[in-house]
């Protein structure tokens, strides 16, 4: 049964990138500050707080970041936490705000994540992500993320002939949507030659193939339908959210082309919403590499596995194609401040379902679909979100 | 209006302690086998899981901790979150669990804990648990837990006389209470003299006046009404849930010999549960420090301000006296690893509730309150349960 009392009245992100000079308090801020005066939500009406963070102890040396977070963006006094499932980190917070929201318990909350990865040194950041992994079987031997992603790059090309150009062509689409949002951290084109210089971070993955290292923010604003009449005439519905985990290192992986937990989470967030992959109108999934971009387009039934190599280079995925898949340029060419990602992409996903995406604005926005996920696909999150009047 | 559909039907805990050569993974499991075994529910019944933990990335360089964790217990594949607000970290997955179960999602979901802190130099501990201060404006500059703390103790003796003798006595009923408690940390009795060795940690505190570093777990099994009935004839109702924040840093404060966010989470608990401090038979505090006992059982309304301290001196907070208090021993003597403490708590009340507790057993078990907080209080999280004949 879709969900009933879920609305999005507001969504909103800082810029994403290199933030020198801004802290990790103060994006979290201006996120919330954006968020709440888009809608005019009175910050004293928001009655609960779900943030989504990943490492912040190790980056910031700052846990506990809710309180200090809410304190800092004018929010004090509110209970809050952090939720943490790694790239999942947003995506959970908002489940939890979901569940918070359809209990009764709250009418009026907030759903933000965030996190800072600038200002430590690439080897802190590449431990601190790591931590992401199963330390004890893979991160302590030597697999890193982008290592794990090559080897689900290599089983998909050997299974399906996916290629190194099929990639980069994910990467060439992402900075051409990117090239017009103006949050984004990298604001420019690509052609397919540059996606594919050979600068392997863990072949077959090269530098274009893989979501940079950023810093950001992002709010969203989630209220009752009682209340949502009186922050908009348009609110837009969550009608379905599904959770599921698989197991965190690949050594117990029965298939290495697919993540079972976004087939799982996909198929119950649909379920909820009593829609299927084909009432989508567009999707936002969670493109850390290309090659997770390529996959998770199979996992959520957009194209039937091995098929969607073929759907990009046809440029069915395109912002003019008939099946959109990141228009605002997604994590490789928006940049994936972690545990902001989850919550960006719901931003993204509530521009475009309203019309107000501008240059990267997709035909069809009734409907849509938002994947986002942790690690390997440890854990995934999928929404399903509607305008209201549809 | 009281919660009307979350019970508890199972509730348990690994030992606490230095618990060599037992991995963090390990005791997750050990203490999801207890909670499971304990009331027949089946692996496969358990929908989601919701795990609090403060600190893992740093203690044991492991961060997405839920789905590694479910996996190594028998749960693969089921949603799970993991919860941080530094010591309330348990008792925020907990509230998440309980909205799960009031939104309808889900009826019968795992509530988890776990910690692994000894496996690391106590340099690195303390830094750890740092973290769980604002890291700009305290630990950066110095100031540990038992130099917070320390503070909170001056002012409260300042205003209302409370002496180092009354805080040791505090140490000495924990120590009596654990000794007949084979899963705490130190099973022993002290003397008085021996709680007021003058081995200082931060003025006035000396170490009987702080909780250990510990090893541990714990696990509860919540359930809709519905489902409740086929596993036990005699659930535990959770009738009331608070939480609030205040800023995480003291200089922000307008009181030390209070903690704001204990008030206003107790007083959103038993408004929700419709009851007073009066109806509560017993207490369990959160009692990192033998002074935040004193100040939490005046802030969940147990006593005046100012007025715990003579109570403690009466014995009025002994096992046997009229408001008896952390009744199996507390942080101080059963050990406090941080992300498992707040569902531990649960535990300890669920036993002692249904009457269980043995020689722990407080004489009138029908209501109680939990308290549990994080940092020095900038997270709170309050919660009413009650025998469900009552």
């Amino acid at each position: 049964m879709p969900l009933k009392n879920t609305n999005i009245v507001s969504a909103a992100q800082t810029k994403f990138g290199a933030l020198k000079g801004v802290t990790f308090r103060e994006m979290f801020a201006e996120a919330v500050d954006k968020a709440t005066t888009q809608a005019g939500v009175p910050k004293k009406e928001i009655q609960a707080a779900f943030i989504g963070s990943f490492i912040p102890e190790m980056l910031v040396h700052q846990g506990h970041t809710a309180p200090l977070l809410l304190d800092f963006a004018g929010l004090k006094g509110i209970p809050g936490t952090r939720h943490e499932a790694a790239c999942a980190s947003g995506a959970t917070a908002l489940r939890a705000a979901i569940m918070a929201i359809e209990s009764g318990i709250y009418d009026t909350v907030l759903v933000a994540g965030v996190e800072k990865m600038t200002s430590s040194s690439t080897a802190k950041v590449t431990e601190a992500l790591a931590a992401a992994a199963d330390d004890q079987f893979e991160s302590s031997i030597g697999l890193t993320f982008p290592g794990v992603f090559g080897i689900a790059a290599v089983a998909h090309m050997q299974r399906y002939g996916t290629t190194e150009e099929d990639m980069a062509l994910v990467s060439v689409k992402a900075h051409k949507n990117a090239s017009t949002n103006p949050l984004a951290q990298f604001q420019k084109e690509i052609t397919l030659e540059k996606a594919l210089t050979p600068r392997y971070v863990a072949w077959p993955l090269k530098l274009f193939d893989c979501s940079p290292i950023s810093d950001g923010a992002a709010a969203v604003v989630l209220t009752s339908n009682e209340k949502a009449k009186k922050y908009t005439d348009l609110p837009v519905k969550i009608t379905g959210t599904g959770q599921a985990s698989a197991s965190m290192d690949l050594c117990n992986r029965s298939d290495l082309t697919s993540f079972s937990s976004s087939v799982d989470a996909s198929r119950i967030a649909y379920k909820m919403a009593g829609l299927e992959p084909k009432d989508m109108d567009f999707a936002i999934v969670h493109d850390c590499f290309t090659i997770a971009e390529i996959i998770a387009s199979e996992d959520i039934g957009f194209f039937k596995p091995g098929e969607a190599a073929k759907a990009v280079r046809d440029g069915v995925t395109a912002l003019d194609g008939d099946r959109p898949i990141n228009p605002m340029g997604g994590l490789k060419a928006v940049g994936h401040p972690v545990g902001a990602t989850g919550v960006k992409q719901v931003v993204v996903a509530y521009k475009e379902l309203l019309g107000t995406a501008g240059p990267n604005q997709v035909p069809k926005h009734d409907t849509c679909i938002v994947h986002n996920f942790g690690g390997t696909g440890a854990t995934c999150v999928v929404t399903v979100m509607r305008r209201s009047d549809v």
